[in-house]
């Protein structure tokens, strides 16, 4: 249990380092500015609290590769906040093009404050986020800050790719497996091989640990997402379609789903007649077994799992701080390790 | 007439270095989110041309001041673009806040794409800007592409704080001079700042030298907007009413306007009534005037010309180029050199 002896101190340094990278909106012209990222950061306003916050997966990722690649990992503290910030101002922006009114259970911050302001505090989050990276020049070097700062925005630049597809393919029902591979490396995958890149970075690893930590970080944003995509049908409480929470009812174009799609028959020819009502789920569930779409999909997540893991392997992560990167990369896969 | 020999290699150049930093986009399925940038930056569709581009007014403030510095100019193309990207990223996202299916006679691109994708494609052309100032990597060194992102990176924040400050205004009534010159200064001197700046870091000039670039560009913006702000009431156009171009018609909250306010009366009483008509410009301009609020204007777009082109002048501008660099100001405030 190595991960538990570094979430306390690391989760509690990353909101100090958030607090830090975000009071720079200061002077009380702009206090409402300053609130509206409080809020949705999940330190202010109703609901505020830890279940507000998310996990803070992609700053741990950052904080633990720094650690296991030797190196004091408060160091890397300007990264973790660095991509906290623009995996919020991401969720910001897309809570306004996806028309979600929640997130987490509260209100999304264009709902409470409109979409001017909430496009505007997202870009405001996004030039907080590239500030917070640039002070790795104090805690490492400007060389590192240069860098990282770089890493950081072709992760940005492949987060807006992706984002386009899957705004794009909302609307048509011809996303083919390889858009949505772009698809999901841009939108999940291209931002924690940044934070796995700039926690080796920011501990001045060499390049060839730098590409491992990479890879690894990659791979493990297409295994979550083939795992995430497997849950969505096949998780307890997406099975029954008694909840709202099967991918199926909320027609998202998920890995078993293209596969059944690809397939034709029954499942298709129900899909293109229109959403799916939680009575249909078990049997369409059923159809997607039949077809091979879960065989399919577990045997993507295994393999992306396996690779990952590999890819680590190769970085070879040290002490206790790679115990609980191993850790973590297995609790994120919901895995056994 | 220094100033026409540099506009045509430059212009050319800037164009160039902006496809360049387009380009990045490729591969068939990111085609259409290549198209929206090239549509907005006046190259694709209805109405491309340089009528639809805009002046590149900031990219010329770099490139002038980097060769004002000694520079050969085209080391510092990256911060050119960057400075262009930032400055387009921004009117497509203030597109969408602003509610305008217009910009330059042509659709918006919210207007043509929708609102989600326009929010993405601004957010992809401020990463993209981020990407080429870092290529000042290459062009000059590493550690000047790093403090060039960051002060680039500061303008942006206090872009976003300025657009703040205009959202929140616009349906309140008690704008102060002080929250108006600290919008305007968000919104229009930060980022003249940043491009004097910027032109003077990629020559490598001394921090003095750079501390006046950065302090002319700074005057210059805000110059500029009181400047706008007059001839948008005083102007040859706007006086009759019968044009749109009137602030008055607008319901614009410029620096007049606030006068006009602070001072009560006539002019207060029927602005606090709604909307302004065409046939009411005429005898409201007249209020404005009787009120004092001319003079004012006058008094200080004067005094921020004066002080604008004394930061020029303490930054010893070079040659030829310094003497088209306080042309380009000249021109941009409307004076006779």
């Amino acid at each position: 249990m190595s991960l538990s002896n570094f979430l306390k101190p690391m989760h509690a340094a990353i909101e100090d380092e958030l607090a830090a990278s975000v009071a720079i909106i200061n002077g009380s012209q702009y206090g409402e500015l300053y609130s509206m990222m409080a809020y949705h950061l999940g330190w202010e306003g109703e609901g505020a609290g830890p279940e507000a916050r998310g996990k803070r997966i992609r700053p741990l990722l950052v904080l633990l590769t720094a650690a296991a690649a030797r190196a004091d990992w408060r160091a890397a503290l300007p990264a973790a906040a660095a991509v906290e910030l623009i995996h919020n101002f991401s969720l910001i922006h897309d809570d306004i093009e996806d028309n979600s009114p929640l997130r987490r259970g509260r209100p999304t911050v264009w709902a409470r404050w409109g979409i001017p302001q909430a496009i505007n505090t997202g870009d405001a989050m996004f030039t907080l986020a590239h500030l917070a990276m640039l002070r790795l020049a104090e805690s490492v070097t400007p060389f590192t800050a240069f860098e990282a700062s770089r890493i950081l925005q072709e992760a940005c630049l492949q987060l807006t790719q992706g984002q386009y597809l899957d705004i794009a393919y909302e609307r048509r029902d011809d996303l083919t497996l390889e858009a949505y591979w772009s698809m999901v490396g841009g939108k999940t995958a291209a931002l924690l091989a940044a934070c796995t890149h700039a926690g080796a970075l920011s501990a001045q690893a060499s390049p060839q640990d730098c590409a491992a930590y990479r890879q690894f970080g990659w791979l493990l944003g297409l295994a979550f997402q083939a795992q995430d995509d497997l849950l969505g049908i096949w998780g307890d409480s997406a099975i029954t379609g008694k909840s709202a929470e099967s991918d199926l009812l909320s027609g998202k174009k998920s890995l078993p789903v293209l596969h059944g799609l690809s397939h034709g028959g029954r499942f298709a020819e129900r899909w293109a007649q229109g959403p799916v009502t939680a009575d249909e789920v078990p049997e369409l569930v059923g159809l997607l077994e039949q077809s091979g779409a879960r065989t399919f999909t577990e045997a993507r997540a295994d393999e992306l799992t396996r690779q990952s893991l590999q890819a680590l392997a190769l970085a070879r992560p040290q002490g206790e701080a790679g115990e609980a990167l191993k850790e973590l990369a297995l609790l994120l896969l919901q895995r056994q390790g």
